[in-house]
């Protein structure tokens, strides 16, 4: 609970900027997933460090827990206060602060979003490569270490910040990194709160890593015969050193759900969908290359596309994904649960959830960005149903400790928040306790997003 | 001081594997720069990570410091035991434990060197990208967060080490990261290890990220007129999107001592040395691209080589550029700097520094890798000329301060070690007080590599 006289000091602050209204908590209270309503005691919007940092030295003097806020589209409850406290919304700083056209890179505010950021960047040629599909929040994709569909290409958010602005618990205001492309000087700071989930620190600003727009953009869809065909034809293809810019896969039962959504013909196959990034020649050489490893591996019905609105209609299909599974089962809410394995378990990994699905007599189609070995199943549930839940919870805990099992990791990229904590100790063995050992020496009262990622 | 009751705790674990001699201490005392010899009170050889655990527990209980030592090619006496103590030499942990080709990633004992790993990788068709010019061992590049003339396309160690196992003061054993590609499970632990020279525990495995040995590598060598036209070709380079594997730059000074050293004609101009890799066509169409955009920035004297032999020729200007260096001023030691800063930032770093050397009156070539802005100065002195020695140093020192005052890092890969502590806290400022609560939770005694890196 957070006390009157912290309540006090803290609207002395920010004035109409800290809100204890229901609806503002309701709303920070909520996540995207099937976690219950859980409101902070308040919100507060900060619009500078220096008020981040007020903020924090009045919740460490009371010992009032801050829960730090992007854009709530966060899968495993990271954002969710449950131990009370301040939710600390920063969708007020949104700025972008500077963009080095020469040095490809830029210094933003953590509440702009992906999509706006993007589109602040397109005149200058350049733009930010990390997709996550959702509108997300860049302090909130540092924070869940986010990635995407075009990870396999350009990386994840641990490769595309360079340096961060960070409150620390007791106030302190840090820099990490340089606008150096590289740097050997001391620890990797930087690589330590990118997927700290808000534990460690609040990110106030973000220096990030900036792509040219490629020349020429090529994308295709195929359907394959087997599962094991399409892994083998993405096996193949990264080892032959074809650059991929995105590669996609979708099971037949997302295939299908698409086309009842969309009013497609897709054939009820697993799919890949892949783009190249490149000059003209480049992508096309790619795309003769890479339709010949497919076919190899039983690829059917290719289509190629190099205009935008042709991509985008091929692409719709994992655009609309999502919305096309969610549709496929009126009134039903969604687990969406997310693993990494080695990309030579990837076949075994899929085929064995997919059997589990197939048993548990749950709809559950499963996608994923099946260059880096990351895939998610979207579990249907009626949300009335408490057995229906239990399945669908049982679905996911196999597909973690499967992943656990074939040398892989039980977040590729959603990270760990309410949902995956209960895996930690597995998946990092002593390792946890060193998490642990660090969140208290640099949050020794554990104000900080309490109750996530560490023990 | 190591008391004897520790060294005899020591001896009885290793045998004839804990050495006190003179010899074995000197070696171990040594360093490839210009600080004064500093041999540890013993070496220790373990061949197992249960035996680097046993060690350490033997040097916490009796404060002892323990420092690793790779294969004894740092540049900033990072391995210099300058508080005694235990040189833990980790050359006899150098099995290649595993090779995964499907999912290109490797498990790899510390000790194990580069040209080594590579030599064993040569059949499977992938190779370690990471190339800092001397055979480390890979231990040792992941505890300095190396990189080299690569990482302009598959970056550092940072980006290619995936896990590691770590053995902490305590004698505790952890493992981090996982086989899958990315993960989201928590903090980055595998990153605050690389880089982290060993002050925060005792790497003995990693696991590593492969590359496909490229289809087709084409190289080039041209001259600029000017410095300028250098650094702008290579900013339109990376602009455009042309993926280079490497971009070398060396000073007119570089080339007239490679001249001299080995009979070759390059002019008396800045170069370029650049190699691309993948297909035939690719390479082709880059190195197209390339030329037309050296020469709208002046370049001249294209030399382009796409076979092994020629390609070696070309390269023997950057290979041979020590030595020939060296040799140029016989005699004379050499303190090699390493700064790095935007590339926006290097036409105004590296001519700054051209001035300043040549107001000196000392000999100090210039080159480095130009994609990342990070440069290096090899500073001939005359070890006898105390006097020399100061102007080297005071060199060094403004390259650094420079560095920082362009945006950038005092260094790009060298790393911290002994030489450049003193600028931690400038770089750093309180981010620099929080590496030393990490050290201080994870190494409550400092044990471990004591003095270097922290405050």
């Amino acid at each position: 609970m957070t006390s009157d006289s912290t309540l006090h000091l803290l609207a002395t602050l920010l004035g109409d900027r800290l809100s204890v209204s229901k609806s503002e908590r309701d709303n920070h209270g909520r996540s995207e997933s099937h976690f219950p309503l859980t409101p902070p005691d308040a919100v507060a919007f900060p619009v500078s460090t220096e008020e981040v940092a007020e903020i924090l030295r009045i919740c460490t003097a009371s010992n009032t827990p801050v829960v730090p806020w992007g854009a709530g589209t966060s899968l495993e409850g990271h954002a969710l206060a449950i131990k009370g406290g301040i939710c600390l919304d920063l969708s007020r700083m949104d700025r972008v602060i500077e963009v080095n056209a020469e040095d490809m890179d830029a210094r933003v505010q953590p509440g702009v979003t992906r999509e706006a950021l993007n589109e602040e960047l397109r005149s200058t040629g350049l733009f930010f490569p990390v997709d996550p599909g959702a509108n997300a929040s860049i302090g909130g994709m540092a924070a869940t270490r986010a990635s995407g569909t075009t990870a396999v290409r350009y990386g994840t958010m641990r490769d595309n910040v360079i340096g961060l602005e960070v409150v620390l618990a007791d106030g302190r205001i840090i820099r990490t990194g340089t606008r150096a492309r590289k740097s050997s000087a001391g620890y990797d700071l930087t690589g330590l709160f990118v997927g700290s989930e808000g534990t460690l620190g609040v990110i106030t600003e973000l220096t990030l890593r900036l792509q040219g727009q490629p020349q020429s953009i090529s994308s295709a869809v195929c359907a394959f015969e087997s599962l094991e065909g399409a892994v083998e034809a993405v096996i193949e293809t990264i080892q032959t050193g074809i650059p991929m810019a995105r590669i996609e896969f979708v099971d037949a039962a997302t295939a299908l759900a698409v086309n009842a959504y969309s009013g497609a013909d897709f054939p009820a196959k697993p799919h890949l969908l892949i783009e190249f990034h490149g000059s003209e020649s480049a992508t096309a050489e790619q795309a003769e290359l890479f339709g010949e490893i497919a076919k190899d591996h039983g690829a059917t019905g290719f289509d190629w596309a190099t205009k935008t609105e042709d991509r985008n209609r091929l692409w719709s299909m994992r655009h609309k994904a999502y919305w096309a599974i969610l549709a496929s089962r009126p009134g039903s809410r969604a687990i969406v649960t997310d693993v990494c394995v080695p990309v030579s378990q990837l076949a075994r990994a899929v085929s064995e959830t997919q059997a589990d699905i197939e048993a548990s007599g749950l709809p559950a189609p499963i996608l994923g960005h099946v260059g880096d070995g990351n895939f998610h199943a979207i579990l249907l549930m009626d949300e009335n149903s408490p057995k229906e839940r239990e399945i669908a919870k049982g679905l996911a805990h196999r597909m973690a400790e499967r992943a656990l099992a074939l040398g892989g990791t039980v977040t590729g990229e959603h990270g760990i928040g309410m949902g995956k904590l209960g895996y930690m100790r597995a998946e990092h063995g002593e390792a946890w306790d060193l998490m642990g050992e660090i969140k208290a020496a640099l949050d020794p009262q554990g104000i900080l997003n309490p109750g996530k990622v560490v023990p």
